[in-house]
Formats: structure tokens, sequence, C-alpha cells
């Protein structure tokens, strides 16, 4: 028995399996007779605003499953946070859709989205199931035990500092590493997860849970080297200085005071950091840094099993609830059994909850000398999958 | 019947498939009964000098099929080019241990090296093997069809591209991706390896072998953006102006002259050249760049099968060349076959051909819309593997 239309639209930035989550929920869809036209909003809310739609079932069987394997945004991202009217208009076009199932798939900005226009419709008596699906490379969303786009994103960062590290064991000097994560250093403590030596980098971890200053960096940094005659240092780009700001505005300001420097460009953290090593260091010293970037968040084969089934069935999921009876929410993951017997069951939290509140890497997972905890490393194992071993001829 | 014994080394930057050569080698020299102690000179020509060596027969084999696995030089690797003094060591060191056989894996100055120390053994009247293995990601040497290590560099180049294209695809802008290649722009080129459809990116690519004014480079950029709305865009490092100088040299011009800036940090040019798009555009644009960095020479398991299959034959080729009788020589590669056919044989190339020269790409591969051609394609296909097919809904 038919009882509407749906619309899915994804928000915020891209991660390597939110096509995962997005064909869950369209194949779960696609199941059931009460739902008519299975909606695709291209770019988000703007989307819908623009009334710019494609139609899942016009699609072959094989597309979608290319696209499901495919990273990044399928039908097109936006960064807009709406206001209220615009939150209207979008409840507007809906009604006028007859659109009853809403799927939103992004971070807390989009879980908010999704709040406003569910006030919006239970104002108006106008029944809309509504969902947020969870996506982010960052995993700072309350609630849930993880988020479906982080084990991914972490399994890309490993792996780039299991060959970051043999790298500059191979040809030693200092190499500093820009992580993504403004405002928490998950994904920044995924670099870690790689190593099995006590040899192996990172040996400094830098996220923006732990102050620290620029004497400091480069003290420790230096320390390091000292000791090993090589450095691999893994930073958060949202590294913060003792007084809470970020390094990077530190570093602007001198770069302002020096000159007339446009401050745009991704590699200006990890570029400043070497400026300053360099210049701390009595003599000649190799020091280079990378900002890990994009490929973070959508370098193609690179993914975590574990993580890309998970993507799949909170889509999934989001639309079993839906068509339950279940009115609103987002679909959180609890984890049960650890290490080989890890595993995971979903269930449904408040919009509100997850809505605005980022969720910092908790003490206990990090250490005062710049590591990650054992208590980290067991909780993100599992959500890598297994990694390679790999290994070198030189003792470095 | 034992000769003596073999020295083994790795010199220049890492290469994913590095140890493939170095373990083909080893190996094969394991299975002769004329070749002794198997050496390992940790860091090249320094750990010979060091008289740093360590012996292979003391691994297992199961812990040399994972070196043979695992990005960077597993022996260290060093940027130091000897001196004729320097060579003279190496060899009254080679004659004192007993070496008769030496392999140095590396790009042309390790050919060079090679060359010199193979002209002392021969003046001295002794009897020495000498052999360069060739490897570099940057694909530059003369004589061979192509370098072993460039198919899985541009394979980790092209894919890159494809998820970087998707990402900007789903969040609209202009992406500059910047990419190795001092010399020569093969790498740079990989970049459209992934590309099956009219839209996809890049874009626009600039490699050495074309130069490009400052003024130039802006406008075709914006030219793409205002087309398609959106660009992706691939840059070589070493991308040079009409005056055929280094942009990076014009910048760090234009920096000194605002203010003090250190100019040591890789991220620069893309921030250079994102500052200079937004300020000839009108408007507010979305500009970001990302830096490719040591991931496309070390990421681990993004490896081109052929590439690995290759630098393990070229390796064993090497010892079997030295075993055969033959003196020295760089084992170079002959394409035979394409497409689907293609194969390769190998053949020893003389190292003063392969010494010092670089090998830029042929005109014919390139177009004069900032474009590979057809050509080019044909080329590079069979080399780096079979990518994956990648989609999307946005029709971007």
């Amino acid at each position: 028995m038919k009882k509407g239309n749906m619309v899915i639209g994804q928000s915020g930035g891209p991660t390597v399996v939110i096509n995962r989550s997005l064909m869950g929920a369209v194949f779960e869809a696609m199941k059931s007779d009460e739902i008519g036209e299975i909606y695709g909003a291209l770019n988000g809310i703007d989307g819908i605003l623009g009334e710019r739609f494609i139609k899942f079932r016009d699609f072959s069987k094989e597309d979608l499953e290319i696209v499901m394997n495919s990273p990044a945004a399928a039908l097109g991202s936006c960064r807009h946070k709406p206001i209220q009217e615009e939150c209207e208009k979008v409840f507007e076009i809906f009604q006028k859709m007859d659109v009853r199932y809403f799927f939103y798939i992004g971070g807390n900005d989009t879980a908010e989205t999704a709040d406003i226009i569910n006030k919006i419709a239970r104002e108006r008596n106008y029944e809309l199931r509504i969902f947020h699906i969870p996506k982010t490379v960052d995993n700072d969303l309350c609630v849930t035990d993880h988020c479906p786009g982080y084990g991914s994103a972490a399994r890309y960062v490993a792996l780039c500092f299991m060959g970051n590290d043999l790298d500059n064991a191979a040809l030693p000097g200092i190499k500093i590493d820009i992580v993504m994560g403004r405002n928490a250093g998950w994904l920044t403590a995924g670099a870690a997860l790689g190593r099995r030596e006590e040899k192996n980098g990172p040996h400094l971890i830098y996220v923006p849970e732990k102050t620290v200053s620029i004497e400091e960096f480069c003290d420790e940094v230096l320390a390091v080297y000292e000791k090993r005659g090589r450095a691999m240092v893994a930073v958060s780009e949202g590294m913060r200085d003792k007084s809470g700001d970020l390094i990077i505005k530190s570093m602007l300001k001198e770069q302002d005071s020096h000159g007339n420097v446009q401050l745009s460009g991704s590699g200006f953290l990890g570029d400043f950091l070497v400026d300053k090593v360099k210049k701390a260091y009595d003599g000649n010293l190799r020091v280079r840094s990378d900002t890990l970037g994009y490929a973070q968040r959508s370098y193609p084969t690179i993914y975590s099993e574990p993580d890309a089934k998970e993507a799949f069935e909170v889509g999934q999921e989001a639309v079993k609830y839906a068509l339950r009876g279940d009115i609103d929410g987002s679909v959180a993951i609890n984890r049960i059994g650890e290490g080989n017997d890890y595993q995971v069951e979903y269930f449904l939290a408040k919009l509100s909850d997850i809505a605005r509140i980022t969720k910092e890497i908790p003490e206990e997972f990090l250490t005062d000398n710049r590591n990650v905890s054992d208590a980290y490393l067991k909780y993100a194992k599992p959500l890598v999958g297994k990694l390679p071993v790999l290994k070198n001829l030189s003792g470095k």
C-alpha cells in the first residue's frame, strides 16, 4: 500500500563509503510497496530548494552498484546550513511532492537541519518520517560508538603513515604529516594504528584535545630526532596552542606581519612547522611535511571492510525504522564484543542529541607523552580492518 | 663453484616496488653456488663506505617476503653521489671483502656511480660484475621503455585524481593537485589514466615539458570553471614559466620581496597557485590545493600488478646476466605487444647510456590544450594495471 514518496540527500564533506549508506537506504526502499518514487536530491538541501532531483528507479542495478562503490557524495553535497525560512520552504516542497520519507546523510549540522524540518512537519500535522544517516571521517558525532566513514579514513591515514614511516626510515630526517580534524583528533590518532614495533612512527601525535606551544613542539620533535636519528610526526590541522587557539591562527598573524601572503592553502600549517623546527635546530636538518589532503576522505579502493558494511547497514536501518513506524531519529551504532569478536547493533538516537555537538577524544584514549593509549588502539583497531604487515631491514 | 661475494644496495627516492627488485635479485642469487655471502649495503653507497652491511642469508624466507611487499628501500637509501676518491674507496672495500658481484638499484645518478666503480675495477684488472637495476617513480631513464616504480606511482596518482575528481564534483570549485616530477611530467600525466567520460578531470594537465605563464594558467583554469562550474587541475611540481625557469622559482622571488618567509615546505606551490587563481577571479571562489606528497612513492597496498612483476624480474634478470657472464650494464625493458597483449622482454643497456640523462615526455604524448594524447594513454595504461570504474549521479 503506497504511502508516499521518498527523498534522500547527502551533505557535508565526502567519505569513501558515503554512497554505501545511500545505496543501503535506496535498495531497502526499493523492496517496499509503501514507498512510491525514490528521489535523490542533488547537492543536499540546495537541490531540494532548487527542486533538482534524480529518480533512482531510472538507473540500472549495475550502475547503482558502481555508484555504491564510488567515493564522495554521488548526488553532490553542500555546505549549506539552511535557516528557518529555508527549512519551511523545504517542507512545502515535500508537501507538494507528496514526500513522506526523508533521509539525510551527513554530520551533526545535517542532523540539525533534519531536526528543524521535523519540527515544522509536526507543527503542521504532516506525517513525515525523517531520519539522519550518520557519516563523517571525523568520528565526532555524539551517542554513536563511532561514525560510518571514520574507519575507512583512519585506514587511509594508518596506511599512509606506515608508508611514510618506511620512507622516513629509508631516508632519515624529520617528517611532519598534517591530518584532517579541526576540532577533534580522531583521524590523527588513526596514524598510530599500523605501528607494530617500538621503532615505528608516528613517534609523536598532536591532537586538538592536547594543547602545545610551538617551543614545546620543536623541543619534543628534536628530542625524538636526537634519540632515533629520525622522527615521524602526526599533527591535526586543528592543533591548538596553550590558550586553546588554533596554532594556524597564530601562524596567520605572524605571516601577516611579515608580508601580504594570502592564507588560503592547505599546505601552510605543515610548512610553518617545518620552518619552526629547522630554526630551532642548530645545524643542517632534513625536515619535510605532507598535508594528507582530500585523499583521506575520497581515495578509491582504500576502505575498511567493517566500515563499508556498517555504512551500508545504517542506510538500510534508517529505511527499516521508517517502515516499521518510527517517526524520526538518527541511526546510531552500539558495539557488542571486542577484538576478533567485534560486532555492532543499531539503535535510534534523538535528532536533537546528535545536532550541533562535537565528540572529542576522551582523556583515557590519550597519553601525556603525545601518544594514543592502548584503550584507543583497542577501540579503533576493529574499525579499520586488517592492516598489512610491513618490514624493512635497516633496523631504523 | 664459488666465485665470490655479492653486495646489493638501494639509492635515491623510494618506490612502492623497489624491494621487489631487491628480493628478485637476492632470491635469484640464493639459487646459485657461485655466489657466497649476499650482503645488503645499508643506505647505499654510504653503507659501503661505512662498512655497514646485513647478510641476507641470516633472514627467514617469510621475513624476506614481507620485506618484498613493503614500500621504500628496505636497506635504507641515500642521496649521496660519491666523488671519484669515494668510488675508489668502495672498490677497495669490495676487494677486501672479495666482492665479485655488485648490484645497485636506483635512478640515473645510481647508474653513474655504478659506471665509475666499474671503470676503476677494469683499470685495476679486478673481475667485478656490476649492474644497475632501474627504479624511479619519475620514469625518466633513457633507453628503457619505462621504469619499474613508475606504473605503481602513476596508479596511485590516477586513483587519487579519480577520488579527488568525484570529491570536486560533489562540492564544486577549483581543485589544484601538485604531483611529483621536477624535470619530467610523466607522473603528472598519469593523473589522466582514470578518466572515462568527457566530464571527468583532470581537465588541465601542466607538465614541465610545456611552459606556461601564471596569467595563462589562471585564464585557462578559470575558463574551465566557467564552462563546467568546477575544475580539476594537475600540476607538476616542476611546472615551468615561459623562460623555462621553475614557476616555484619566481614564486620564491615574489615571497622574498614580501617578507622573510622560509621556503622549505612542500605545500607552497599549490598555495601560491590557489592565491593567484583567487586573485584573478572577480568574486568569491572555492579554490583548494593538495600536494600529493610522499604517498605517491610509498603508499602501501597500492601498486600496479605488471609493475610489481617487472620490478621483481629486473632484479632477477640482473643476477642472471651476471651469472651468465655479462660484466656490466643496466637492465632495460622492451615492450612487445600492445593493449591486452602487453608483454615485456629485458635487455642489457650500457651503464653510460643511462647515467646522467633525463628522458622527458615526447612531444606526441602531449596536446596543445594542456592534456595528454591518446598515444600517451595507449603507452601508459598497460603499466598501471586495471583501474576501477567509478560513477556519480549528479551529472557533474
